[in-house]
């Protein structure tokens, strides 16, 4: 095994990855240094989870906190002329693709002698903290935003999370967890690099269930973008292990009403572009200053993907249809099937190309929003 | 293929496997006569579903209906002195276990050239009968009581079913689906005798998660019981084909608020036996007239194994004391936790045993009833 290093991306500046940390000296994200990746031969086939492709991971975990995240069904549809292939990430502990990153996280964190971690979330991310919190004998205390609904709430309290409200806008939440990271560990989802190395595991997957075989196109919706990062590092290790011949295009789907990746992305910069932000249907792309909007940004363009944005009544309307096929996702997730009929419609998705899209949550998470849509 | 027949347990006769139908002509309840059960080597290794287990069903299905159902976690825990395996029946489509019952039944009928089927539910089966007829462009009715919650009758809708709301208790609905059932298939997950053939996947893959071995004690809550006999049916088979040396104990775990299996088993007979009902927070559990007792509790007693009843309060800490450990399950399912400890309590579950727990569906599934535990 190499040696691995925290790294931040903009200044290059490196941390050792034996001492827990979550974000440079001065504040800033940091990543894990790039990986070498690994062969099919690597996988170990005995696993049932996606701890399988852990000779991807920048070091060893003795002893992972599992419970089964990961070797998610991969769906193809008939779709119009089309035949896209459905990820179901809800076929996760938690019911959302984010265990993918906690297990990975926390894991390394406890090895590392971390008893207790805070984290900042409304909702899924901070039912998927608390549940591997629970299960690896951690303490866990969440900060959530006062509006939160009760039923997530209970969640992570029923899994032995302290869970403290916090008034304001979801940014408070994250300044209050800042303020007590000097405290207790902040193994926050979105600055932590090891839940990366976790999300990274999709791009392994979907590698696999394509028998090898990277595919041309892989639709997603993105807030933070973990996943969209998670498949970005899993295939350029593919690629740098000689084990695909190309990557495949990366499609970010947002809504309009939040949509900064969008902004970004369009502007043809790196860098953050004022737009509007409104509420929005899709929860859980409502992040209106994406961490790592600078890797974002430059995954996809990388990739000769791209970003979409989409109004609200197409990402209803994309549940809907997606619901008519047996398919009930998070209304999140139907932003990225409401992105994959517009790049189907401008002819950027074509029909001999093989296309994932991935669908990160279920619907049942969204059970009022969907009493309401069919009442 | 041996010729397999449907047969009606109680008097013999049988009726051909290819005309579809739900009961006996004198409306009693059918069973698929016993298969020979399948190898190992007769496992499709290429398949990341329970139609990796095709073989051991009565027939060929060509074109199966299918969205990743089965393959689902068995995660061991730490609980006191013992380290029971609990099978987390939340990673289907629809989240709940019903799927592995409704995507052989559905798939069955469809290739018998049946295009709309009714159902009768208020919950996950509903759900599930929705969801996999909108898969396979089948059209859907559900009749599901008028008390039954908004977000779960929404669910069925958004698939594209019509629901018919009937007043009354549960029985209701089922009363009413059988006049219906002179214009539209019956496929009662119930009644259909090709649901317990789907339900005997989880046999199955217990005995290929375990290496091809039988666990002791198998340990389920019960309704209908339709876990109870896809167990009893799959490690018959197995032990049919000589691949395991002896049955698993099978312990079913009833709230006693609603314990008619448990009622007939403790008396030692296999007819109903009066018990007062009452309301349970148990939901899935709560029918009080079982279709297949008789088959219910022959199966227990032949494994050698037990039943349980529940207090109420067992069956909320019981949940509590799973969530602590990373596992959220229904509070249906929760019963199967209390129904351990008893077991355990009582000497009849050992340390030195392999038991395995069966978790039916996920909490979020609960989310309003989990608030109020932990609001």
């Amino acid at each position: 095994m190499t040696t691995s290093l925290y790294i931040d991306p903009a200044s290059g500046r490196t941390y050792p990855l034996d001492v827990p940390r979550w974000c440079s000296d001065d504040r800033k994200p940091l990543l894990v240094t790039p990986q070498p990746g690994m062969s099919r031969d690597d996988i170990d086939r005995t696993c049932r989870s996606q701890w399988r492709y852990r000779a991807s991971l920048p070091l060893d975990v003795a002893r992972p906190i599992s419970m089964g995240e990961g070797c998610t069904p991969l769906v193809q549809k008939e779709w119009g002329a089309h035949r896209p292939y459905f990820k179901l990430e809800w076929f996760h502990p938690t019911s959302s693709f984010k265990d993918r990153g906690t297990t990975v996280m926390l894991s390394v964190l406890r090895q590392q002698d971390i008893d207790a971690v805070l984290e900042d979330s409304s909702g899924n991310g901070g039912a998927s903290v608390s549940a591997y919190g629970a299960a690896g004998g951690m303490r866990v205390k969440i900060l959530a935003p006062a509006y939160a609904s009760k039923p997530k709430i209970a969640q992570m309290r029923a899994y032995g999370a302290e869970v403290q409200l916090v008034e304001g806008p979801r940014q408070a939440c994250e300044d209050e967890a800042v303020r007590q990271s000097e405290h207790i560990f902040y193994s926050s989802h979105n600055w932590q690099p090891f839940f990366l190395e976790g999300t990274k595991a999709i791009g392994y997957e979907i590698w696999e269930d394509l028998n090898f075989r990277a595919p041309d196109n892989i639709v997603m919706p993105a807030g933070a973008g973990s996943n969209v990062l998670g498949c970005f590092m899993a295939f350029s290790e593919l690629l740098r292990a000689g084990q695909i011949a190309k990557m495949p295009r990366l499609f970010v789907c947002q809504p309009l009403n939040c949509s900064p990746i969008d902004a970004s992305f369009q502007a043809g910069v790196a860098t953050p572009v004022a737009r509007e932000v409104r509420k929005t249907v899709a929860e859980g792309t409502a992040i209106a200053h994406p961490l790592r909007l600078r890797e974002l940004v430059s995954a996809v363009q990388a990739t000769g993907g791209a970003t979409v944005a989409l109004q609200e009544q197409a990402i209803v309307d994309a549940l809907k249809k997606a619901a008519r096929t047996g398919l009930l996702p998070e209304l999140t997730s139907a932003t990225a099937i409401a992105g994959l009929d517009h790049l189907i419609q401008a002819g950027t998705v074509r029909e001999s190309e093989e296309t994932v899209v991935i669908l990160t949550a279920t619907g049942i998470k969204n059970a009022d929003a969907i009493a309401e849509m069919f009442a």
